[in-house]
């Protein structure tokens, strides 16, 4: 296809997305719950056509070299399927966001003011291998009244678009626009870079995925981007912590898994407590082989640390690699904190409550904790029933982004007759 | 200055904003209101330095062949001096929004998990030839403890240095870091262009003037954008409309004031009360000379009435113009306001409790209202105190835009030695 016809295709699919927006905006809870129960049904009856159309993806991907986890996270099962429609029923058990009314005032002039919650139109989810984020995503866009454009990674493509039938023949059942959910037709690269310009049609852009993928959409959207790079988390380990509860905290924030943007990657220890706690610390993690970074000063204490470069401290190894500094104190913390961090999760382990309030005020990042495991921020760990990203930017929505964050408030005013003076 | 020259120049400021958005995060309440006060008091001291400093920009823009509407809101006077004192004492009356904790739920794996309301760090304004805007957006800033860059017209720059000199004095006398509120110290144009890069330094940007300001801006900024763009607001009047009501409505929403956002340009009527209330209001507006233009059947009614074309239904006019539609439903109101609206602000007259119900679910405007004046639409009105603005933007922020709109909620944790399983 030349760049035209690309731009052309991928207009059709905005214009149709602007359209069932407002079929989702308006659908009642019970239309898009049975919609979400319909999309289970199908999954579940079309799993032979789902797992034939998945080993093309597969067979294409041995053919081009595909590294073995990559061919895995491809991979559709009985029981990733399964999982994709227990997701999808899991997604109806939600509370409705969508038409939510709340702070209402009743005002001087006589009319009433308030907020009511409404779903932000049409969101473009830009994705790679997985085939079941074109299921979750969709889900979680359609329970919160929004329509969706999917761009999956393109060794997905017939996955992708076998699981879409599933999801569109979900929305007919209930009544629906099936074009609440649709997905990007074709491999071509240039099909996002058109995507990212349609601003007029897409309302917020979702990119889930490596760093690259992260950045690329970032850099070259016109659209609204909900996103997080980096997580470089920190556990802080105060002069005033209980050292067996430090200790158990960042054993778990680091070794409970390493690959996931929640993992502490710096630790950082009070002066006062380091040799304490230090010694504890690296006798319980020894038997994980992480690797152990430090500076001049844990490495005093730690003998075998290798020596932290400046690069350490910004670096999200998503690894069994950790970064370690000893602090000069609470402040020193928080300044490292604030100059080095990605403002994703930072925890404090102390029994000071002043300090403990302290840092829940002074570290600007999207979760901040204490006495816990930075592991713990996630959706489904803070309450939001699922997740469809995790936030580290500044407006919008910080930290985990669940159908709340696929919404916003408009104001609505109900008088009778007031007019200003 | 060379470009160069100019970036580095703008650098230095977002660095140093950068730095004062943490003092201004952690000041306390009474802290940032003693600032507030202190800045009103060195406002009021300065008066005359003020008013020299001002007539330096009103000599060069009458040398300029400012029009006299500009000069006018260009100059600063006893009073004028006192309502941006006055406004200043008003930000220190109202709630802090900084800190406050909601949502606190008590989870199963034993964790505490809510919300904390925080600033949103640095904030971009760009205005154009009213000096008050320095002292009333600094206000607003501080107070909802963020940092700000100020960029006001190039027109007033003697002025609001004189101004900035207040504010800062303001701060330094309640302890703060000055570099809280900075205003660029040019007339340079390429110093927005550089400001518009600084993503790394600025966190979100409000355009503050006419539209070709704010379309320059949007289109430039790799930086969010909190803005409205236009005002195309509607009165839609249902059948079952009470017509003496409506007629008040509309009246007041065309006529209360003519230059401005919430103003009616558009009224929708139903074909099914049409006669009987075009009749009506055109005799009731007859005195404020307002051009009425209208649809062909609105012609039929209004003999006098000039044709609308299509590029009316889109039109701010920002005048004694008026756009009328007879439309055959309620359906076909909504459809209207979705397809040419601006997502402003839109009222229906209405005595059908479903059909109220239905516009305010329906239409997707920043602000929705059922029988009351669209120029209602105000953060004074809402009970907010203040306003930096309204947004017609789908994400963060929906209409006028007051202190809770320059914060964001973080999450916060709180454990007592809790890991995850």
């Amino acid at each position: 296809m030349t760049k035209v016809e690309i731009e052309k295709q991928m207009r059709r699919l905005g214009n149709a997305a602007r359209k069932a927006a407002r079929a989702a905006a308006v659908a009642s809870t019970a239309q898009r719950n049975n919609a979400l129960s319909a999309m289970a049904d199908a999954l579940l009856k079309s799993a032979k056509h789902l797992i034939a159309e998945n080993s093309k993806d597969l067979d294409a991907g041995r053919d081009k070299g595909l590294e073995a986890a990559m061919l895995d996270r491809l991979k559709l099962d009985h029981e990733r399927i399964q999982n994709m429609a227990d997701g999808l029923r899991k997604i109806t058990t939600l509370d409705d966001p969508v038409g939510q009314i709340s702070d209402m005032q009743f005002l001087e002039s006589g009319i009433k003011v308030g907020k009511m919650r409404v779903p932000l139109g049409v969101i473009g989810i830009i994705y790679e291998s997985r085939p079941n984020v074109t299921a979750d995503a969709a889900g979680l866009c359609l329970k919160s009244g929004n329509a969706c454009i999917l761009r999956g990674g393109s060794e997905a493509l017939h996955s992708n678009l076998a699981i879409l039938k599933c999801l569109r023949a979900g929305l007919k059942a209930a009544g629906l626009d099936a074009n609440i959910i649709q997905v990007v037709p074709t491999t071509d690269r240039r099909a996002v870079g058109s995507m990212l310009q349609m601003d007029d049609s897409i309302d917020v852009i979702i990119p889930r995925g490596g760093k690259s993928l992260i950045e690329r959409v970032s850099k070259e959207s016109k659209i609204p981007v909900i996103k997080h790079l980096d997580g470089v988390c920190h556990v802080y380990v105060d002069e005033d912590a209980d050292l067996d509860m430090a200790r158990e905290i960042a054993l778990n924030a680091k070794t409970h898994r390493y690959g996931v943007c929640n993992a502490m990657e710096t630790l950082l220890v009070h002066k006062a407590v380091a040799r304490r706690f230090l010694g504890s610390f690296a006798k319980a993690i020894k038997k994980h082989k992480v690797q152990l970074k430090g500076c001049d000063r844990t490495r005093k204490i730690l003998r075998s640390a290798k020596k932290a470069s400046a690069k350490d401290w910004t670096t999200e190894y998503l690894a069994p690699i950790l970064a370690i500094k000893v602090v000069d104190d609470f402040d020193d913390a928080v300044a490292h904190i604030e100059k080095y961090g990605s403002h994703h999760t930072d925890a404090i382990v102390t029994e000071n409550h002043t300090l403990a309030m302290r840092f829940l005020a002074e570290v600007d990042s999207s979760t901040v904790m204490v006495n816990a495991s930075t592991r713990f921020a996630d959706g489904f760990e803070f309450g939001l029933g699922a997740e469809i990203g995790i936030s580290t930017d500044k407006l919008h929505v910080r930290g985990p982004v669940g159908l709340e964050g696929l919404t916003n408030q408009k104001y609505i005013v109900l008088g009778n007759g007031q007019t200003r003076a």
